[in-house]
């Protein structure tokens, strides 16, 4: 149905009170000096797989935190546990995406000075959650290559709003013939110039430049 | 953030609003006697691909449409157009589900008592389209193999909504070692006494049940 104007309105006003809650959050992380990357992506597209891997990694060197955004469950904060790294679920009930209002209370009792880097990893979903900042520094889009290389194409929004693109489950590239190709050119028409990451946290491919370019950001952050 | 009250009672008018519309559309499937399925799912599970051998299928004995639904892009629609069914895409923008003003829009031009069968193939999302009734008659969720375990868990209301299960890409089960047992007793937690097919559209397996399913479907229909 066509949305009434009314809706529209009031949904423009959560946008922008959304906004002005990211920027400020975004403030506080820099004057912190935490460097906070979210993930988005289809469910299933391999997010808390990858932030296992890298949590596993980076806790040898930094102080690193994880929020977790899910509609039920606290299945993906149980499997990050055990990475030692400090993690918190946020459960957001029907609501299909996090919103800053979400990062900013379960970030209460935690002290951000002590940690180098946050993630939030989003509601799987390649629709909702790009219309929300988070304050990140970084947003990052997954899609695996069982989902097919359209996808950039059938859902823009998401990818335009993201600054780095991963390709995940590499491991299963052969199986479901993916065309490597159409994908970069997929991506690139609709995120013109935007770097790309190959990997599976499974076998490990691409692991070591994905975890020297997390490495690199935290030097610079 | 809370959601203001002002907003929630305006989605509240508005659901109510495609509920009555949906169920006029309801009305007018049965009274034209087309059998109407709805698909959901997350991106990438599978939707346009089993839609593609079933209708290939079906044309020798059925006369079928589809209204396919994705935010950007007629690449299903054309997908499924080598298929002989009559084919529309809803091109949504950024709205992240077809609702039921979208579907009664799409068929104006179409002559429904021509239909034996009408496919809704709604857009890539496991959380938003579960609360739009579009007048269908059965709706089917899907879930890859590649997607995990846990999903019914993480995404329970689309599950609670839906009438058929569908595990695909049953081909890919054993590379990403997918535990069925596990998978089973998800989604029986989120929708207990749910029918569920596993098939691969791609290597055939367990597409001769489905097919009979969709048969007795048109019978009794």
């Amino acid at each position: 149905m066509t949305i009434p104007p009314r809706l529209v309105e009031v949904r423009e006003k959560i946008l922008k009170q959304n906004d002005l809650l990211a920027q400020s959050l975004r403030q506080k992380f820099e004057k912190s000096g935490v460097y906070v990357i979210s993930l988005v992506s289809s469910p299933g597209s391999g997010k808390t797989k990858l932030l296992e891997k890298t949590l596993s990694w980076m806790y040898q060197k930094y102080s690193v935190a994880v929020l977790v955004g899910d509609l039920a469950t606290d299945n993906d904060a149980i499997r990050l546990s055990s990475t030692n790294a400090l993690v918190k679920q946020i459960i957001t009930g029907t609501i299909c995406h996090l919103d800053a209002q979400m990062v900013e209370n379960a970030l209460k009792d935690w002290d951000l000075k002590s940690l180098d880097c946050l993630f939030i990893e989003n509601v799987g979903n390649l629709v909702c959650p790009s219309s929300y900042d988070l304050g990140e520094a970084l947003r990052i889009v997954l899609m695996s290559v069982t989902e097919g290389e359209d996808k950039p194409l059938k859902y823009p929004t998401i990818f335009n709003t993201a600054d780095i693109a991963v390709i995940t489950k590499l491991d299963l590239a052969k199986a479901v013939e993916f065309d490597f190709l159409l994908a970069y050119k997929n991506i690139q028409a609709v995120r013109p110039g935007i770097k790309v990451f190959e990997l599976s946290a499974k076998s490990g491919q691409g692991m070591d430049e994905w975890l020297e370019f997390i490495q690199k950001l935290l030097q610079k952050g």
